[in-house]
């Protein structure tokens, strides 16, 4: 007897989003071996695609087996030794995250804080990399996932050069869903994942890194003490010779495969175009029903629309299971501090449709009258 | 416009082995999120079922996000802090990775190598343990890919609790083709894959960790350089108050739950059966085709067939192109030293078929005449 289905949820949370049905049948085909010459076609045109869409002509530019958060390991692994001063971003959940990860590597690692909903002034980077003697990486969000803040980048690439500094960003509530131009923005790392806005299901973490990023990882004085993450290892298989490294999740890349291409069938700017429609629809809807946005409107995310929990609402978490359970919505609560404080909405990918937000917005007003 | 559909393979190699439709058609149902009530209910039946499987009553039994190999970095990066001493069996190429991956987390590796294709005999693991003034864990390969040996594990396992060190096992080509009795067999810490025997498409490393190597880990002097794969913080997410860790690739789970009841339905003892019937069926024709066996016939695998590529093929890469593009048929070459000189033909969970079998010895008997 077959397991029981899944209830048919629409996903407005941080992530997973739903997933249209062409990329769920492409999931479902039959797998083909990971030396099959039928696969490095496959591996091929997706990572052109991965290219187009991280706005990049790195070459090593790959979809890591493993979610966003390993694309975070992944990308730092490589390149922290012990002792290296490490400069991280923090106005949320997730530049936590990249300094605790850092920390474990053995970096010397100097935060540069902003209040949660805040972007980082440039000039905080500035002081930071100024008052250390080295400074290998600089790292930062560019779209915070627990805040829905949107960071800035050039002006911190530019800081992190000047010290001859690597800049990585994490750009898993980004990409595909706003512009992230990695060559323009003279990113030399990035990591992001396939289940928010790329419209894939979780599994798989697009990274992207620069000849001088690999460079630097080839030059360490230890090796990567992370054989599944080795950047060297993993291109390998990824270029010719295509040396056997780890069995990939080939049904993953299938889903994929078939979520970029229909990426590139709406294009890049109609596809921005329709993140940020949905997103003014829904916080239009929202401020109707008198509920208020956490995140600075210069720097609000169209991919995750943060809200504050409205103040004559006593169990936040109620209102979120009648959502799910009467509804079949799911939309996210806080993280950390802003725990039982916000509410985030994402609008991500699949689930950025007129039609999710018009239900999702009749819900909330039956349920908060 | 879709991308293309793969063509239709017969997964006879080393992994990925095929899947059957009811698992593909779970696999692509629609996501729900990672804190959804509904996945915490089917991670717990999961979670149940690989138990039964593994043969153990470990509360910390998870289906690990990554494939395989991702379950080896994860076992050892918990358990190993730089300057243990560490003894790995080695008689394979995935016994030479275990050892690789200790010394890239500072162990002290004391290799026990036996002849590819043979076993390890338990009195050089004891020599190994004996020579040495305290020993962390003893790892061994229970059924090396490269190869097609099944080592035998309760001596390993009692010279390592002699000698208090944790006994840590391999399991990725034999968890659900042959019994993996972990807790009867005295296995500290298993790994294994879903795309093997186990029927599930590549992505997920089961893993199942008793409370003491649990403890062990947890008593470490340094935190573990890995935060994606530390077990507590993946405890906290897979046992209650499901802390928020990374995004569960949830279609993934909907597969591995469907594979897994799958194998309750057929039962285990049938499905052994089934395995050591089809291995059977295709050792007795290809040695009607004067092609031979590579392993020891006592100690031979039922799922993975190593065989000697026959002395008067002058090319196997082009008789396993044949098989492949006029077949569309998969075995697999040689690993290491063994390149050029053996095939190794999978008959794994849903390729294990008489079908399957029967069309690869016709096949093969067409090619080599």
């Amino acid at each position: 007897m077959e397991t029981a289905l899944p209830s048919p949820r629409i996903l407005l949370g941080p992530g997973p989003s739903s997933v249209n049905p062409r990329v769920l049948e492409a999931l479902g085909r039959n797998p083909i071996g990971y030396l099959d010459p039928e696969l490095f076609t496959l591996l091929d045109d997706l990572r052109a695609d991965l290219r187009t869409l991280f706005g990049t002509a790195n070459d090593f530019t790959i979809p890591l087996t493993g979610t966003g958060m390993a694309g975070m390991e992944c990308c730092l692994v490589n390149l922290i030794e012990p002792g290296d001063n490490v400069v991280v971003g923090i106005n949320g959940f997730f530049g936590m995250r990249m300094a605790e990860i850092s920390r474990r590597l053995g970096a010397n690692v100097t935060e540069v804080n902003a209040e949660w909903g805040q972007i980082i002034e440039p000039g905080q980077f500035y002081d930071a990399v100024k008052a250390l003697p080295s400074v290998k990486l600089v790292g930062t969000v560019h779209a915070e996932t627990s805040t829905g803040v949107r960071q800035p980048l050039e002006p911190i690439a530019e800081i992190a050069h000047d010290r001859s500094a690597l800049f990585l960003v994490d750009a898993v509530t980004s990409l595909g869903g706003i512009p992230v131009n990695i060559d323009e923005c003279d990113v030399d790392v990035c990591y992001s994942g396939t289940q928010k806005c790329v419209g894939a299901p979780p599994g798989l973490a697009p990274i992207t890194v620069s000849e001088a990023a690999y460079q630097v990882a080839q030059s360490r004085k230890s090796p990567v003490p992370n054989w599944y993450y080795d950047w060297k290892l993993l291109r390998n298989y990824y270029d010719a010779p295509h040396t056997y490294h780890h069995t990939v999740p080939v049904n993953l890349l299938f889903a994929l495969r078939e979520a970029l291409a229909e990426i590139l069938e709406e294009g890049l700017e109609a596809r921005y175009r329709r993140h940020r429609d949905v997103s003014h629809q829904l916080m239009t809807g929202l401020t109707e029903l008198g509920i208020k946005p956490f995140a600075n409107a210069e720097y609000r995310l169209p991919t995750l629309n943060s809200v504050y929990v409205p103040s004559n609402v006593e169990d936040e978490v109620a209102v979120r299971k009648r959502l799910l359970y009467e509804f079949g919505l799911e939309i996210g609560g806080g993280l950390g501090d802003l725990k039982g404080k916000v509410w985030r909405i994402g609008t991500m990918g699949a689930s950025a449709t007129r039609r999710n937000v018009a239900l999702l917005l009749v819900a909330l007003k039956h349920i908060l009258a």
